[in-house]
């Protein structure tokens, strides 16, 4: 299951942490980090992320056995198609984008013969970004989904299924429309909230706002412009969930004013399925 | 600057903590607890938040020179009242509720000659509830609001805010009213949101819920009870403030579909925002 060499595209948070993992637990021979910044990429092979970096995909990529791109969901589909051509026979190609059916739909149109591609999404991560925050353990006990087609070989998705369990992780397999239209609403819509709410914050509240207004807008720090790639690249399902969200908070806002009885009933439900989330996480 | 005894209605969360607090930095002489049931006074006894327990006012009022009603919001003003003729005289009320307009105006509204009230809200506490969670350090930095009204005795607003500041806490003088229209919006619109995201996961999304989801959600844990009440005490302002969190979110929403360098600007504010409260946090 040892894997020969390693390139991560991307070499930040998820990067450097898969970068840390692979070869803290041995399972590749070798990795070369790509990345736009050499100050970067030099911290990165400091803390032991990384062999060798690069900012250039023609000197890491012709090397690799695998190679996952873990940059701006925007960014991720033309990088794996100029990659290709750059590509030895053989080599497997996945991906740590948070939105799938694009990038696996552009992908999957341009793959050449003998070499593989499948999708994946580690739901790890934070409002935090750069190889400084990255750690071993980020995806031990996590769920990675990775997201075949039709057109996916079999083994590609066995290895690229086993290099993340060998992480830690929990593996799921989902078709790449499934993930985007769950995580439009488990991780998209999220981010759209908290921004919505801690944008509304005026200043002279602000050390009014206790620990409940902040967990609740935590994720609102991230990144303006990963987001926007994100929220671009999934809207419609993003739309649907938002849909979803505001019909509940109707709900709760006549409950609110008419019938304490069905407001009690709504915050139970609330109440239920976070405590269940709660449960399953401490599993 | 010490009190003699110390009586607090309503032994959980808050009010144990303001015990364990109240003793350990020897405000007090004494700390007599009123709550509902024997085994939870028995554990607030042993944990050393409280001298003695009793379920009847009676036990503890007329002894006490502070009382502190911890009770929820639907309770505090009519327990207040009845507290009233069991109060030996000078003796001062406050309590810890998370909305004050309605209470304040109730209790002044029956204060008789020689008793003295002013509304407090510590602005601590967790979805957790009960003494079992109860810690000295809970009030340490944390804002109270305290709310004098034209009604309210100096001296009176003086020494309460002098016992919150001895707790370790900021005090902050706030109108009742202004202080409800702020906290609908820094935390009880908050719990709302959360409910209404934790309320719409379907079962089958929940392990692909991550640490942003859990986040945003984390207070829909809390008891919907004592959010029924709150919400019910306060849901004017909270309906204004949830016009004004729908309004940024209809323009988040415009803006991923239409205009990606709008969508920019309302998160970098989200942003903004998010960080500036982290900062004075961390002051």
């Amino acid at each position: 299951m040892r894997w020969g060499t390693l390139a991560i595209i991307g070499v930040g948070l998820i990067g450097g942490s898969i970068g840390l993992a692979a070869r803290q637990r041995g399972l590749v021979e070798r990795v070369l980090g790509v990345g736009r910044r050499d100050s970067s990429l030099a911290e990165a092979k400091q803390m032991g992320a990384i062999d060798e970096g690069s900012t250039d995909l023609d000197d890491a990529i012709p090397q690799a056995d695998l190679a996952i791109f873990c940059t701006p969901v925007d960014q991720i589909a033309g990088q794996i198609q100029q990659a290709f051509s750059l590509a030895k026979q053989g080599a497997i190609f996945t991906d740590a984008g948070s939105t799938k059916n694009r990038i696996v739909a552009a992908v999957e149109e341009k793959l050449p013969e003998g070499i593989y591609f499948v999708g994946s999404h580690p739901l790890a991560g934070s409002e935090k970004k750069g190889p400084t925050h990255a750690v071993p353990h980020l995806f031990e006990n996590r769920v990675v989904v990775v997201t075949p087609t039709e057109k996916s070989r079999p083994e590609t998705v066995e290895r690229v299924s086993a290099f993340w369990a060998a992480l830690g992780a929990r593996v799921k397999l989902m078709k790449p429309l499934e993930h985007d239209r769950a995580l439009a609403l488990t991780s998209h819509l999220p981010h759209l909230i908290a921004s919505a709410l801690a944008g509304i914050l005026p200043d002279e509240f602000r050390e009014l706002a206790a620990s409940g207004f902040r967990d609740t807008t935590r994720i609102a720090a991230s990144d303006p412009h990963l987001w926007k790639a994100i929220f671009h690249q999934n809207w419609k399902a993003i739309l649907e969930s938002a849909d979803k969200f505001e019909k509940q908070l109707h709900d709760l806002r006549r409950a609110m004013v008419v019938n304490p009885d069905w407001l009690v009933e709504l915050l139970e439900k609330g109440k239920k399925n976070r405590e269940a989330l709660e449960k399953l996480n401490r599993e």
